[in-house]
């Protein structure tokens, strides 16, 4: 069975393991903090490819779009350091290079071996800091023209309220994610220092306010579902990242079928787990050297 | 060169025309008003049916949701008669029938013969009394699960303001529509009498109010396409319908692109016509039979 060195470039971590052709993490799993240099990011990349040097592939899931051919990232990175869409990854190996957006990557391996593997056509929302989209349609990744399809920055009010991360205003991640809801929290509370865990932790000791400012976040990400069904007519959504453990699935799946125009659609939560990012875009990687 | 006997069936008129492969339309188009009986609609069809005998096909672009298989109306069609959906197209006659939605027909003409003819993956947007959408993602036409996607019923606000004419609230259609721009001029005026052409005449004899008014309404539109553009990163939008004449492409076009996080995307109007969901329809139908 063949295997790639698999990586997860984030703003904050950098992971990488060995996973197989069923999606399997076959060694352990190598966390370092994300380097504030280019350089730094390349050592580490450099130092994984020289100790693994039995893998068909090296497959890199990333922060920031990647383009249509999976060798370069074309979009802004947060928290990644200046000139990192620059690199050229295939310069350090001689062994086939294969990115890909990690929302997408992580939504490919709930297509694959996760929540939504009966389904053609599914959506995936990672609910976290930000929220992350990746859409599989007709059993492929969709990536549009560049490659940046799936940014799930549509409006959520039409009128410059919140300023969103992308620069724009009002987005559904400046609502529906963690600091979206610490956002909602700060504005009903009036408390800037209040937490999102102030909110969950508030919600479960039956306080009216945090319950309040609760259902508000979850109503926010139950209207962009509800638009995201009608534009796709999708099988299901899948719900992933840390802040979905909290929503209640059932309820978004009863409010969002009540009220789109379309067919029914499901909502399930991701059960690709913490490393679905590495997992999707391994699968995906090993698909190209097959 | 083969040609298809083609319909467009609305709520208040059902035309029809004899349509070529090459996209012309090569007979007297016959208009009717839209019978208030199902037995009305189908006298209507099988009298077309019956003088038009030479033809390949029977082309019907229709109001509603069709069936992936094109057989079919699925959803609700507004101001046809109840049954509509239950209509067996394919009973009426020997010949195959292929049904498709206007809004999808009519992209379809504008990606074939018309303003995206140059485009892979593009999104039409319909601005008449509703708002429709048809969307073309790798040279095909998109449809979802069921045959329903592409429906612009997202959401503009999240918090129950304006009720759409889908059941739901708030949505794109009901801002952007005719219907939309009398709707925010009647809040804004205090008149219930107002109309969409009250509101253009005042804004081209320099009424404050009234383009105070159409800016808001032509805001709404821009907002929904950035969204739009944000997730499926396409190469185009194309406006079609009665309300696109009096927006600002290049406007709207500079305020997309200063917003999105994918790469640019071009604004145009329609071009294939007032006829384009017969010629898209047909175009479909013939392909068909090729």
């Amino acid at each position: 069975m063949k295997k790639a060195l698999a990586f997860d470039i984030g703003g904050t971590k950098i992971y990488y393991t060995i996973i197989d052709e069923s999606g399997s993490i076959i060694d352990d799993i190598t966390k370092n903090s994300t380097p504030k240099t280019l350089e730094g990011i390349i050592d580490i990349l450099k130092t994984a490819i020289s100790k693994y040097t039995e893998v068909d592939v090296i497959a890199i899931a990333t922060a920031g779009a990647v383009n249509n051919q999976n060798t370069r990232v074309i979009s802004s990175t947060g928290n990644l350091p200046d000139g990192y869409r620059n690199i050229d990854f295939q310069s350090l190996t001689d062994k086939k290079v294969f990115l890909e957006n990690d929302a997408n990557a992580a939504a490919w391996a709930e297509h694959i071996i996760g929540s939504s593997k009966d389904c053609s056509d599914s959506i995936m929302l990672t609910l976290g800091t930000g929220v992350g989209g990746g859409i599989i349609l007709n059993n492929k990744l969709f990536k549009g023209k560049s490659g940046a399809a799936g940014e799930m920055h549509f409006k959520m009010f039409p009128d410059k309220r919140r300023k969103c991360t992308c620069g724009s205003w009002d987005c559904f991640e400046a609502y529906a994610s963690g600091t979206g809801l610490k956002r909602t929290a700060e504005e009903i509370s009036g408390n800037i220092n209040i937490t999102t865990y102030d909110v969950i932790d508030g919600v479960k000791l039956g306080c009216p306010e945090m319950t309040k400012i609760f259902n508000l976040w979850q109503n926010h990400i139950t209207q962009g579902i509800i638009g995201l069904a009608n534009i796709f007519d999708p099988d299901c959504f899948v719900l992933s990242g840390s802040m979905a453990e909290f929503v209640d699935i059932q309820k978004i799946e009863n409010e969002v079928n009540n009220e789109i125009v379309t067919t029914p659609t499901s909502i399930r939560k991701g059960c690709a787990g913490n490393y679905s990012g590495m997992i999707g875009v391994a699968l995906l990687a090993l698909d190209e050297v097959k």
